[in-house]
């Protein structure tokens, strides 16, 4: 018995053997700064077929164990063919996924560490710095204090503003169905009196949240359009909820979207903020992309209205050079949440939560464990400084008004709404009384700009028309690469239209 | 306008230039391989007391760049202290977090890529390893074919076994509902009929996700004792189920447990898998430590009935060497779960999608960007084969069997439950007379040997015992470091008889 132990035991070291540890991550390191080096030579958008790679790969996994060089010359022959490059400087498509040297220093750390945050005793530190630098963000956003730890309000991270939507919508819902259930209503028959509001521009992750939460059917999405750049009107948000509750049913939520998927577009959060108090709705603002260019001054107006929000939430890993994942939700009262999400099982006891002395972050957010993701925005904040940040965020900014001033000057090309951020969005002109084939002609030029590989963009359709949208946003997109999609999107055009 | 932002785009570049990178990462490589080396002289639980980050912290982020080397020291004297160090050889609290030289390289391949893989097209290579890497470990574990890809089931990579049960808990939920919605029932009045079923030893998650999916109000706890070792009896769940259907309830939903989290009660799956056929329950099997073990044949058995099982999950973050997060979920029709949690929005419409040649594998989870995680998994399971992976297993629960040959060799301790896998669950004994005292007594050891930092457990109340647990499973933990905490132990309980 103890010999066999004996015997055996030296093998786990080997698995987590110090120096060898240290030389396969140097490797590693190498592999991957090599790829960041080469990254211009891979197509952006990965031009594989589906299936690809199964037939590359064994049906099992092997019996005995392989070697790091075998493995990473797999890396590279049959995995990185099948990567669409977020990090390439030439990705302009969906909203960017922002990778950067402090950040990756800050995910390094914390997978190094390993440790599993749920309550506060399984890793002070986690929960404590997650705090402090929820709070050094927010002060960088101006947000009102009731949302900072020092105004009775709390930042926690979740993985993606999905999440953060969907906690948030739970915990409203628990608030309201509590008030229904006050008066003798079930709680089930509660959820099918409570009412939602979103405009048919809102990230469809609400869309999903409604439809975990059971609110689903009574989801009201309020259409919008070019008069308001697709921001949602006040008056129809009015409109839809006295219709609610002429018919019975008991509104609960309004998300407003600062910057949304589509087009960048800014609801009016004051006047929506207002409606939501007069009618004691959960007002959450989902600022997952745009939230971030208000650490700067000269955008901070697009948050107004704030302050009248319960919850706001934004994504520095798509645009504050925070590796994924990294989303950062604010609530006014963290109580409400912990209501609906809140569980004290024997396992987890200890002295510091008995005593209500601290934050178990596990409360806050769906999953119970949770990585140590606060280093990497410490990292960042620290090591690029408010003022590095606000500089990065400006060169998009300015990169992209540069494109737009192409676009404007273009004869053939135009922008389908006004830019905003760094986002633009913009077509092939076509003929007025064809709508069809202009949408046909666009998406014919985008397919034809992708197939190419050296950039990637991607498309929405507002108010029927075929929308190119160019994110300007990966950390290490210059104006130049900017020009030089510009002059493939002209190039292919000009093929297209010879064509035609 | 040119000029303003030729001067400004440097910046980016420094924010990810590629020397820098390479440099600062190999930097960071020393400071956690020195971590590694260094990681027996800090206390392993924490000894700080809630708040103390913050009076070492300014209030702000600051204004202009800091340097590394600065932010390390701080790592060091600030951070580490509040660290509960899940990766010493000397943790046994909870169940642990396995990082390992496979898994961590896996994970900063993953972090370095930084690709968002919610649609194949995203990265398709995301996508299609993860189906590859749950084949190949489902095969490794003997899951039936129907959860593999090639017998129409699904794998998908969770951040957690929270999650996963979620997720299929919403499956399930919907699955049901829509059948009571064929007979004219509202959607949200057929939540209300809805009944689930676990144990009370069956992980606190189920209840979370029960809040979450609004079917809390008939989640039935079945009590269980020690006649089963705290396992589910299918007697009791049969009883339960038939007052429940006598009164109106629609049963949806069972929970089976491998490993329970207090004292690693394995539930019996076929017996539970039969009565969930015969009652059209959808039956979630939850073996987040223990599954890992059953890649063992002489562990294996512990998985019979798992044919009979909808959903599988395990978390090879817990005792498969990789780091968190990584919670793997099988299931045999993903249909459903599609069904629950599936969007289609038009930004993120793509040829693959639309003609349904791809499996979009944000459709089979909560949040919509995803992590590639699967590297993880596949480094771990070429770079220590399968034999490696067993032999680590095996090298635990050896020495788990070395401490419980300890344990009922001792004049003073007990076993309070058999153990199981390599879980120990013991106690200094008590009078029969009077266990609460044996119940202080216990508690007043379990902090006197965590406070000392050598090593640390934590706890559990099986039928009202308050029950020491140490679990044998951190990576680097061999038969010495069982030995030596045994000896603490020992130690701090001579000390305490001999006061009281």
């Amino acid at each position: 018995m103890e010999s066999e132990a004996n015997g055996a035991d030296r093998k786990p070291m080997s698995i987590l053997e110090v120096e060898e540890w240290r030389r396969c991550a140097h490797q590693m390191v190498d592999f991957i700064a090599d790829y960041y080096r080469d990254i211009a030579t891979f197509p952006v958008r990965s031009q594989v077929e589906p299936g690809y790679l199964k037939a590359l790969l064994p049906e099992a996994a092997p019996e005995d164990p392989e070697k790091l060089d075998d493995v990473l010359a797999d890396v590279r022959t049959k995995i990185l063919p099948g990567i669409t490059h977020w990090q390439s400087p030439s990705f302009f498509a969906y909203y960017p996924s922002n990778g950067s040297t402090a950040g990756y220093l800050g995910e390094m750390l914390s997978g190094g560490l390993n440790v599993i945050g749920f309550s506060w005793i399984s890793s002070p530190a986690a929960t404590e710095l997650e705090t402090i630098v929820l709070d050094w963000l927010g002060k960088l956003l101006e947000l009102p204090q009731q949302f900072l730890s020092c105004g009775g309000g709390s930042g926690v991270i979740q993985g993606t503003a999905s999440e953060a939507v969907c906690v948030v919508l739970l915990a409203a819902r628990r608030r309201s169905a509590l008030k229904l259930m006050a008066q003798g209503i079930l709680e089930c028959e509660a959820f099918g009196k409570l009412s939602a509001y979103v405009s048919d521009q809102t990230h469809f992750c609400v869309q999903k949240a409604a439809q975990i939460a059971g609110v689903a059917a009574n989801l009201r999405v309020i259409p919008t359009d070019s008069s308001t750049n697709f921001a949602l009107s006040p008056s129809a948000l009015r409109k839809a909820l006295a219709e609610d509750i002429a018919s019975g049913y008991t509104p609960f939520f309004l998300c407003g979207t600062v910057g949304t998927t589509s087009s960048a577009a800014v609801d009016p959060l004051g006047e929506l903020g207002d409606i939501a108090q007069e009618h004691e709705l959960w007002f959450h603002v989902d600022a997952a992309y745009a939230g971030n260019a208000c650490i700067c001054p000269e955008n901070r107006h697009n948050l107004e209205g704030v302050d009248k929000a319960d919850s706001y939430c934004m994504n520095p890993h798509k645009w504050l050079l925070c590796n994924f994942d990294c989303s950062t939700l604010w609530v006014k009262h963290p109580k409400f949440l912990t209501d609906a999400l809140s569980t004290r099982p024997e396992v987890l006891r200890n002295k510091a939560t008995d005593a209500n002395a601290v934050v178990d972050l596990k409360d806050l957010q769906i999953p119970l464990g949770r990585r140590f993701r606060s280093l990497k925005l410490w990292f960042i904040m620290r090591l690029y400084g408010a003022s590095g940040l606000r500089s990065y965020i400006r060169n998009h900014i300015s990169a992209a008004k540069h494109l737009e001033s192409l676009i404007i000057a273009s004869d053939r090309f135009e922008m389908v709404v006004p830019r905003n951020f760094s986002l633009v969005c913009f077509r092939l002109k076509a003929h007025e009384d064809d709508s069809a084939r202009g949408n046909t002609l666009n998406a014919t030029l985008l397919e034809a700009v992708n197939i190419r590989g050296e950039c990637f963009l991607t498309h929405t359709i507002l108010d029927g028309v075929y929308t190119l949208r160019m994110a300007v946003g990966s950390t290490r997109t210059e104006l130049q690469h900017v020009k030089d999609a510009w002059a493939i999107i002209n190039h292919e055009a000009d093929r297209l239209i010879s064509i035609s």
